[in-house]
């Protein structure tokens, strides 16, 4: 099977520094940050200057290093620094509630924090190593989904994405854009339809923007023009990426997507979603007990500064919804396809 | 049943002009424009200064009285006169192809001429009087619709609508938002979620807009979230205008739709379409025959004069799609509720 080269690497930790690609002046610029304290990884989260589940993890992986490094200046005992790394750890989860992959990947920091027995030094090189591991580890996870998933896109398909779940919502390559990748490596007759993905467009500013840097063709939509693209038999599969599965398939990915889903039914066209197993939170039965975010109003009401809808009109703002199981053909994972009954691939692809 | 009293008047024959609620400005400015030639009117319906197909007829029936005047002070004999207006006649219907109600308002215009044989003077005099008439006949029919419609609408009930098929689509009151504003003249606690409608946001930009003018609440949400609210409970009844409709009942509106009638449908809410007769077309036996006029990619592109997507990107847009009758509950008219099978239905109230 070819092997795709992407151009980009979202995020890479630099000696003392986590340096990301900087998404928020999207598609308009595209520049690289480093973050130096883990206030300001917080922030970064938060504010989404980094976003994408996956990028989320690693972020949230490196934010805990970046806490001890400033840990280390305080002349603490070794159990009071890592008292204080594990609720600074706990801290950073908080900045986006939805992504499983944060608490993830910050909980492989903190077993680390509670079984070093050595010293504070020692300790800030494992959580180093391990961010690092984590993060080629997410590259390589993404070429095994990509893989996977490009044995089901049939030739020359057109494959239907919502918001980003890309390279840049990774460390690299991308999840949903990873089929599209290793497809595209094998059939460069394939493309992208991007959906726009209101309220902050991630399918138009960072979708598009990865997929023209690395020449793959595609094409922008709005949300609402999906159905009519699938009823005219130009859409040929849907892929997606997710922030949290539950045990028994159901997926919460950016709002928009259960839409999708139902308008892919409504056509019988196959429904993807692509995820590492990271992505995958057992302890929650099914999408009814995924928390949604609420967002800011200003998301709704406000395009590039400009208000768009009158005065005094109410907003409810839900960051993500969740795609119930019975509308997924198959869950892409790093261990291959999931397919229904998903409550038992799913415990299967655990044992 | 008690009427409601809406502020707004989208368009007025005035003398000599045609007087319109400018619609490109929203939701910044709400002025009034004064359309005093026949190719102005040709320009402001197609650049959506007046929107809406029932009020894009009305436009047409001036746009001819205009192009009358202007040829009166051309020296032609009566026959040539009337030749050259019908020639014009033709012209201003192809500044919107899909909305059928301008080519029916035209259409009326159109017979005026033909069946004139007195002279110049009364001819320009019976058609002013006849677009005066239909100006009127549209507020009469949109409150007919609203009255019939409102008897469907449950009490305390939250109506999904999909662009703006409003007063500002209409000389005055609505068709969709007609339904609104008669079951809210009767039930103060009935309440509206507005799609914003992307690409061109008449959703976020008028419907809001006209529902805070004439107090009505309303919760704007953008267009991939109408299946999360649905599935929550919020979404108790769609009620969406037309461009046409076909003898079987598919119905041609904004881009769009057609997604919220799929996710109505699977989430069981009532779906329907509000429109005057004129809207329906029996000339054409399926949507399939229906016309989607492609419009320009900047639509989709650029948001307040800026970029929001990489270079580099395809774009089509579709600026309607038309949903299938085996989606619609019902088409509320001037005439009630026609229901499924609407082949019949439709042909029986146009015996």
């Amino acid at each position: 099977m070819a092997q795709f080269e992407s151009k980009i690497r979202t995020i890479e930790w630099m000696d003392d520094c986590s340096r990301m690609v900087d998404q928020t002046k999207f598609p308009y610029e595209f520049n690289y940050i480093d973050i130096k304290t883990g206030d300001d990884m917080f922030d970064a989260i938060k504010t989404m200057i980094v976003r994408g589940a996956p990028a989320i993890g690693i972020a949230g992986a490196h934010g805990v290093v970046l806490y001890a490094q400033e840990l280390q200046k305080k002349n603490l005992s070794f159990d009071e620094f890592k008292k204080e790394l594990l609720k600074k750890s706990d801290y950073i989860v908080t900045s986006r509630p939805t992504a499983v992959n944060l608490y993830w990947a910050v909980e492989k920091q903190k077993d680390i924090i509670k079984n070093c027995t050595s010293d504070i030094e020692t300790l800030i090189d494992e959580l180093k190593i391990n961010g690092k591991k984590l993060e080629l580890e997410d590259i390589e996870i993404n070429k095994k989904i990509g893989d996977y998933g490009a044995m089901v896109v049939p030739k020359g398909a057109t494959i239907l994405t919502h918001c980003n779940a890309g390279a840049l919502a990774t460390v690299g390559y991308g999840t949903a854009l990873g089929v599209v990748r290793s497809a595209y490596a094998n059939d460069p007759t394939i493309q992208v339809f991007a959906d726009e993905t209101r309220p902050r467009q991630q399918g138009a500013r960072i979708t598009t923007l990865e997929l023209v840097m690395d020449g793959i063709p595609v094409t922008l939509i709005t949300d609402g023009m999906c159905s009519y693209f699938m009823k005219k038999g130009m859409i040929d599969m849907v892929c997606v990426g997710a922030d949290r599965i539950a045990a028994n398939g159901d997926a919460a990915n950016k709002i928009g997507t259960y839409t999708v889903a139902i308008a892919a039914k409504y056509h019988n066209i196959p429904f993807y979603v692509a995820a590492p197993l990271s992505t995958i939170d057992t302890s929650i039965k099914t999408g009814d007990e995924i928390v949604i975010e609420e967002r800011s109003h200003d998301e709704v009401t406000t395009i590039n500064g400009k208000r768009i809808c009158a005065d005094g009109v109410n907003i409810i703002n839900p960051g993500f919804d969740v795609t119930p199981h019975e509308l997924i053909t198959g869950i892409i994972t790093e261990k291959g396809i999931l397919k229904p009954d998903y409550k038992e691939s799913i415990a299967k692809v655990f044992e």
